[in-house]
């Protein structure tokens, strides 16, 4: 029953294991009492034979209206001739920034222990304009995109995110010293925005020397933000430090105040439906999404439980090296909230 | 004196520590005794005022004769408005390949103690084509050029590579999810090399995930063959997971037979001159450029010099947490030739 009280957001459990890990964060939502009230909208690829398409019109209007959302996994088909729905959707609604927080978990350890930073990336343009084309036979080009506007607008975002979570540097990655035109661009839109926020920190790294020094010592960063590509390179990379997609949320910022929190792992076909996939990355998107909406206290419910299971290590899913069930390892969740 | 007997090779000392480590080369060379007379010729980043050119033709010219040459670092001036010698090098010489083998040093603990790969980089085109123009303000683009000429020519490099070197499997390493004509030329090209070499496994991964793979477990990969920019920021990652490119050797492949080793670190300026500077890089290069001459007798001494130096502990340079100048590092190595 519709209740006024409740915030009413999008879900879109997406593709494989999305339904089931849709499920544990419904239950544990519950139990934490969230006041939001699901629309739940079927996106995934298989073709609904109505409207001939992955992605209805009604599942677009209902985040443009909700302001609010989260999305389970979409398989990209290589090659098929269509575009992934992830990009579809980042492309309709404007999904300007992509944040992913990435932090070591306690109590699961991996090489690194002092992992804590978060990845801001350009989400519309870049390497992923689409544009390509045959120039002769056996010679083709894509173009990559730079704006200002995107730019600056990316920028901004983290610079206002480094400010108002106190974090204390933004970095810029870069391969300007190639690139000097598309990401001096970038660059230069960043360097403007950093001179509004004095008192962050501001520095530029190129990409390669990036990625080496974030498997030597991540602690060396804090905030970073960059151009599309890169962004997905770099935040794919850290999430390996901590120990993989299935761990670290996500959550995407459009114009007008729209967040669409996502697991970007993918929709692993191969255990779906089995009760044995791991909600961890969608539970930790949900809470951004709290966080989004001010729930900070739901948010920290729902995350120290979250935590806390995976550190004591009794419930653990196949993936993390235990033999948890998807449903126990819920469970064991909402007995901590 | 010239002696018919020697072969004769071009040397590239370049700037900032480059003459301080390239005479390290030459004192373990003279000490093991290697068949090589040098041909040494300036290249870096101040102009010669009679040419107005970093490079002149002699310099080219002489790899182009010798076939065989050993480079030092080259300052990239970011936004001069001139292009890196680096990338000149590469377009003038037709370096095609780029083979940087990354392995654990012994003895020179990280946190990764089972590296052992080669990366082999498409090195003439891709996103380092050049070609960037501003459509109208604020909105500037790049040309990623993928031809079906120099991706057979470095897939082919790669198998071949993988078959002489006892390697087991070649993994293509892409992003066609989203660059689907580029990317996807390449892997059309790679799979075609492929079915040659029925022997070496064959797999296609997407860069975002081979980055996460490798810091998660390097040891899954073996010979990775890659565009342009993925080449570049792979095979940074993979120098950071055994220590950082002072560490690591690199050899250029080019049209007609040329193989231009160099070492990939930066010049340093801040402690050049100072005897501080690590040779390592440049030696283990210097080693590859051994094999290519098929002088491996010798390349095995110097390689085992060098990696016994750099494990005994006794003398380190500071970029490896020792004390140890360049000269009495490298006087190490010649007691132990
Ligand atoms: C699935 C793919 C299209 C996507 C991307 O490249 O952006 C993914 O890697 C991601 O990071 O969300
Ligand atoms: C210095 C720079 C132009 C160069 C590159 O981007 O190729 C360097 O990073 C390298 O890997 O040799």
């Amino acid at each position: 029953a519709a209740n006024s009280d409740l915030i009413r957001a999008t879900l879109f459990p997406g593709d494989g294991i999305g339904p089931e890990i849709a499920e544990s964060v419904k239950q544990v939502f519950r139990v934490a009492d969230v006041p939001i009230e699901w629309e739940e909208h079927f996106v995934g690829t298989e073709v609904d034979p109505r409207t001939q398409s992955f992605l209805t019109w009604e599942s677009l209007e209902s985040v443009r209206r909700n302001k609010v959302g989260l999305k389970g996994p979409m398989a990209t088909p290589i090659g098929k001739g269509h575009r992934s729905l992830n990009l579809t959707l980042r492309k309709e609604l404007n999904l300007y920034a992509n944040v992913r927080p990435c932090y070591s978990l306690p109590g699961y350890k991996t090489k690194y222990d002092d992992v804590d930073l978060i990845t801001i990336r350009e989400n519309t343009e870049g390497e992923y304009s689409g544009l390509e084309h045959q120039v002769v036979r056996g010679v083709v080009e894509s173009l990559k995109i730079i704006t200002r506007q995107a730019s600056l607008r990316v920028a901004e975002y983290a610079f206002h995110y480094a400010k108002t979570h106190g974090r204390e540097r933004v970095s810029a990655i870069h391969k300007a010293n190639i690139m000097q035109k598309t990401d001096g661009l970038f660059l230069k839109c960043c360097r403007e925005v950093a001179e509004k926020y004095p008192e962050i920190k501001y520095e530029e790294v190129v990409i390669d020397n990036c990625c080496m020094m974030l498997v030597k010592n991540p602690a060396l960063f804090d905030v970073l933000v960059m151009p599309n590509l890169y962004g997905d390179i770099i935040s794919d990379l850290c999430a390996g430090l901590i120990g993989g997609l299935g761990l670290t949320p996500s959550c995407n910022i459009g114009e007008g105040g729209i967040a669409l929190a996502e697991a970007v792992h993918g929709s692993a076909p191969d255990i779906a439906g089995q009760n044995l996939a791991n909600p961890t990355a969608l539970l930790l998107s949900a809470v951004t999404m709290l966080r989004h909406l001010d729930l900070h206290d739901k948010a920290d419910r729902i995350q120290d439980a979250v935590l806390k299971t995976i550190a004591e290590g009794k419930y653990r899913t196949g993936d993390l090296g235990g033999k948890s069930t998807t449903s126990d390892f819920t469970q064991a969740i909402c007995d901590h909230i």
